[in-house]
């Protein structure tokens, strides 16, 4: 029998809409989805291995993938790149296994060039209010710096037209057990259940 | 507080592949999803009343209103017509409320046409073997009549690829869970949410 394709899940959201919040809480509940190891140009850390947390490279080895389209998005952050290689998530998705990216606002016109069946959730705020709490509830910042984060991220709310999906991230329990309706829905997507349905109609019957 | 718009969900899929018992199993646990009221042509039968079960009118006037597109969608049995009014699914869509339609396989691409926000299932049997079970199951039919239907449903077991979502109905409670999971993921549809983002980016804050 053949098995329906996985799914790519990019979840985004502007700083302080609580990405990372929602992911680990995802890997808490044991939700069937894997996230795809990233390659980084920056050194391994103590106890990190290369394969397992990141794929670690040199700086003019990523700019060559970069040239090859080796990645389905990279973003570089002071001098150190970081991207998600293709190959990897493809192969993942064809072996029927859902994969989830979290990726910066920036970053997923992207993918959706290179991946037309990537699902897109947009994670944002119940208020602009909470998100400013938010922004400030990480207390290390300067004003002007909280400022200018919390004008990138008011502004990146008016993107959520080119995502798929919406999801307000107010009550956390709530906003988990939506993106998970998200995640068991897009399961059977044409595009993922086609090699199934390929299958019944390739048979004979006894009729 | 704006309200997310309702969904409108069309199930079709091929003779044979349980639609009918699907919706009866939707209903028995108290899913929140409406199904429209049809206009038609034929008598009320006794108990049956007038926007209730139908609503109910003559062939000119049904006529009339299909020439105005007053239907998202119609077909003819005999000399009777059966039609789902747009206007009322609009309304319950805006109002929040998610409707469900049970298309047969024809009807699908008419809806897409005139609702594009339409949200459509397609429900497969896990064989040939077990569609023609299912219709012989039936067991009103001549030999020919059959071979007729069975040939139809096979056929169109084809257009899976013009549906949003394949769900194969094997067993089905987990057909029922599938098609549920369909439901409470597509509330969060960027078109269903637009209320509720253009609220967001509407509001002043106190910062």
């Amino acid at each position: 029998m053949q098995k329906a394709k996985g799914v790519l899940v990019i979840l985004s959201g502007p700083s302080g809409s609580g990405k990372d919040t929602v992911i680990s809480e995802l890997k808490k509940r044991n939700v069937d989805i894997r996230q795809s190891i990233s390659a980084t140009t920056r050194p391994p850390r103590e106890g990190e291995k290369d394969g397992v947390d990141y794929y670690f490279i040199d700086v003019p080895t990523f700019e060559q993938k970069i040239r090859e389209g080796y990645f389905l998005e990279y973003v570089r952050y002071g001098s150190n790149y970081y991207g998600t290689p293709r190959e990897a998530v493809e192969k993942l998705v064809n072996d029927g296994i859902s994969v989830l990216l979290k990726i910066e606002v920036e970053g997923a016109g992207n993918i959706r060039n290179v991946f037309p069946d990537v699902v897109s959730v947009f994670l944002i705020p119940p208020s602009l209010d909470v998100l400013a709490k938010r922004l400030r509830g990480r207390g290390t910042e300067t004003e002007e710096s909280f400022c200018s984060r919390f004008a990138i991220a008011s502004h990146e709310l008016c993107r959520a037209s080119e995502y798929d999906y919406v999801v307000i991230n107010d009550d956390l329990d709530d906003c988990v057990k939506e993106v998970c309706s998200i995640l068991d829905a897009e399961k059977f997507r044409y595009s993922c259940m086609k090699p199934i349905v390929d299958e019944i109609l390739k048979q004979t019957t006894t009729e």
